[in-house]
């Protein structure tokens, strides 16, 4: 998980915390656990029957994955095929064997393993090209479950906030409870209102930026693996590559790479 | 219906009712006969106002028909096919009668009788398409119309709280009222979010989950249809109706159909 | 008007009046010159601001031959032009005149006798086209104005209950007057969620499905016309415009035009 | 400015005076200064911090002009340019120059005076079509800004009730000023909620119907200056220039124009 | 940062601090450490969550530049191009080496450079395109990081107000704490309006425009050089890049290069 979502948590439910705790009560009137039960519970159902029982559980593990998965350095990326284009330059296609089995990254061993393994390099970027649209659809379908999950959970809040309240009004007889429940009925939206804001919301976007991020990987590895399979040289296959990082970037790659 | 709309619409009414039961008062203060007249008929009148009669009627049967309907399992599909490619290999196409009318499937089996009845490849895929083109407009005609249900019941429930709220008020110099008349009001309110959040947002969601799945089952087939006429090879079709599936199913479908 | 829109606002206004009996106090509070005056006269002011003069008058109009135009049926008129294309085939194109005269369709009408006229094919498709499209743009020009109504008369409720609310809370000091006046408050309020609702809303979308039906006859009809001019046989006219249908509709077609 | 457009605003200010003065208290608790200047001045400030200064300035006047300028009436175009193809033919284009001074609209004599001056009829069209582009981009600008203030009204009225609130229960001691506070702190609102929809948001979409109307008489006179230029007979003129009319109209201009 | 944003920044603040000042109780009731920290806070943390560490801190350079940064005038730069087309007129190309040297502006300074060093016309203006496609792309993405939190700022706003209404009402015993507690519950609503509708929705609105403004300057400045490039004349250049102006600044760049 990147370092900025983290912070982000920690600073946005630290801030909640602090500013319950700078309050008169203290937390406890903050925690309900039917209230979260039902904002929780209540969003996860929702979930459940707006997307088929696979994909809920398939896209937790991708989402997850998606944050915690370590994509490779660009730079490092650009060098390593520039040392892969001189193997082959030397010794042929085929001394490349030995050096993808120790390539960390699974997409581009297999691509470099398939072009050892004599196909062209046409057909290694259209079986990549294929994967990279399987992991695109993955991270929409995701972001789209946590876009959903954070609609569902406000929602859910103002339905615990309206059972709370029909509750609390039947029971105004006693004027004494009326503060109480109220508090009570307003939990829900608060959670709903939490869950949404610091979690969902973000969430969904930073899903998207990583995966902005991964395609661009992604689609440089493409192109370095079809390069190499087309034969060319070092240089060319550097100042190609070159081309998918940002005008700034490139000036601190050439420092890395030299 | 699959497992996961039953699962989520199941812990989404209960957590309510546990909600509901955990507090003081019971079920009671929560069911109100002239309350769900409001919300539910109020949804159902605009509907009517706003579909034509047919559709109301025929998408009910359409929305009901894509959550019962089971879909044939692309991986067995596949291999259906394969082991129909291997018939009209070896005794023609007409060999195909008596197979394709064992077929569950009525859209397969339709396909399969053109093509033995002498249809061409085209013509049978232009059939298939044309009659696909019909399922998926009548599938977004009913998510259109659940989509309608759950924006009007919310604003039914608006509706029916401004109603009680003016009744309420209208009788505010008896104070013993206030409580019950407002707890009342608020009835609509929370049955119109229940119906929109529990029920037809993620159902909306799921019937679309369900007709891309169908679609994708339905193109499998039509290719599979058109390849058996263009006469291709038992291992042709594999090959290219393999690609209709993600490349993790892929692993699976080889080893079930291995 | 068809009639599931008439069953849908009954239900609707009858839902709405029931549940207002039900309650205590009666129909009286609920009625309130001025709060209507607001709410549609407010809604009526935002139409004028909103659009030109002769667009408004033209689009009332429009609308209302929409609901209460009454289409010819699909079916039959496949069989008219069979019918008529049987007559071109043994009498020649001018025996069309006769025949003309009689259709009642206007649109139809046109388009045979600009036929009979000696205006080829594609002039008589040409000119019925682009008739068309003026109804189509018209049809959108008036679901935009209900749309725009439906989402005035909210605001122009809330606007009233603004108004009602500061003069209620200027005569604080007499608290027997604060129930009545909010609740006459809250009318504009109520009023403006009722013509948004009930009425705005779903006339907009069944005026976008009518739309849509009238399209389609009308281009089956254009079809219908030019394949006359074209010379076809009736076989083949029914053959073609038997594909404007569902296939549902197509088997009730051959029924009915058996 | 049009009539619908006076109509809209007298009977929209019309009716929420009159449903002021029917209430208690008259008009003088709607009016409050300092209420005013938060919407009417923080709706200007978003302006102007939304806005590059000169669009700001320039933007009110264009929007003034688009409501205010009256066009020329499509049929006695038409008639203009048959009049004046009648001319060419007689005496040739260079004949056109004393007519084109006479002509009262702007964009129409700068096409024919270029005409005249020897520009061929694309040269003209192209700059016109130009002319058309810059004039429409305005517009939408214009369209921008006035959406955008019909956001920032009730914006602002909120933060000024906002204000409102805090400042009224921070005096809660004094129970017989809480009324009176209130209803200051809802003025904002409604005065944000007047200016956004009796104002901005209708007149948004006038700007819009004025700006397609423009378009088409422009468009019309950019089709006319070129049939000029290309030499076309009157007959060939009228018959093209009346295509940019509705059928209904076409009927009216032929007989205007006979 | 251009006027217009300054003045309706002071005039924005300055409205809210004057009706506030003119309210009972001062300034001190608006002012609260806490409320402020959840809101500014909360707000900074979903951007952290939503946004990659290195592209919060970069889009805040990029935004902070792209207000503050002066862009060469359009007709100024014309004039330039003019000139600089006059000495390779008389010198040839090398004799802009001296006077690339001078131009203020970076981006306007590597192309004539580049042109300079021997590259041709077009890799120097595929260059500069590529380079005005990060530009671009930078601002957008600074763009929708504001807007990011113009709808965070608000939601936390409602989180800190719904904690602030749970202490209060747990605290319901004591009724003379109820004002203060409600009116401090409000002040992060009110913060979170103010963020959201005085800074972040106008300021990513003015972002909008002055990215659009350095595109056409930027845009302008890649015709040039490439029309330096290819050797134009110095009128062909001025009659070119004149097109890139609205009409009416095109009068007042004559007169001011004149």
């Amino acid at each position: 998980m990147d370092i900025a979502t983290i912070i982000g948590l920690i600073l946005g439910f630290g801030l909640i915390l602090v500013s319950i705790m700078m309050g008169s009560g203290g937390l406890m009137p903050f925690v309900d656990i039917p209230s979260g039960m039902i904002v929780f519970g209540g969003a996860t159902a929702a979930t459940f029957i707006n997307f088929p029982l696979k994909s809920v559980f398939g896209t937790f593990g991708v989402v997850l994955k998606c944050f915690l998965f370590k994509l490779p350095a660009p730079a490092e990326t650009i060098a390593q095929f520039k040392a892969f284009a001189e193997v082959v330059r030397k010794d042929g296609l085929l001394a490349l064997e030995e050096k993808a089995a120790d390539v960390s990254d699974d997409f581009m061993r297999r691509g470099l393993e398939s072009l050892v393994g004599g196909s062209s390099a046409t057909e290694v970027s259209d079986m990549l090209e294929t994967e990279l649209g399987y992991i695109q659809s993955r991270h929409q379908g995701g972001k789209k479950m946590i876009d959903s999950m954070g609609a569902a959970a406000p929602a859910f809040g103002m339905i615990g906030t309206l059972i709370g309240l029909v509750q609390m009004l039947g029971a105004l007889d006693d004027p004494s409870k009326i503060g109480g429940g109220m508090a009570t009925a307003l939990l829900t939206t608060l959670y709903g209102a939490i869950v949404a804001n610091v979690c969902c919301i973000p969430l969904a976007g930073k899903l998207e930026a990583r995966s902005a991020e991964e395609t661009m990987v992604r689609e440089l590895i493409i192109r370095g693996v079809a390069l190499l399979g087309e034969g060319a040289t070092p240089r060319a296959i550097e100042e190609q590559l070159v081309t998918f990082l940002a005008p700034k970037s490139r000036a601190t790659e050439s420092k890395q790479a030299a």
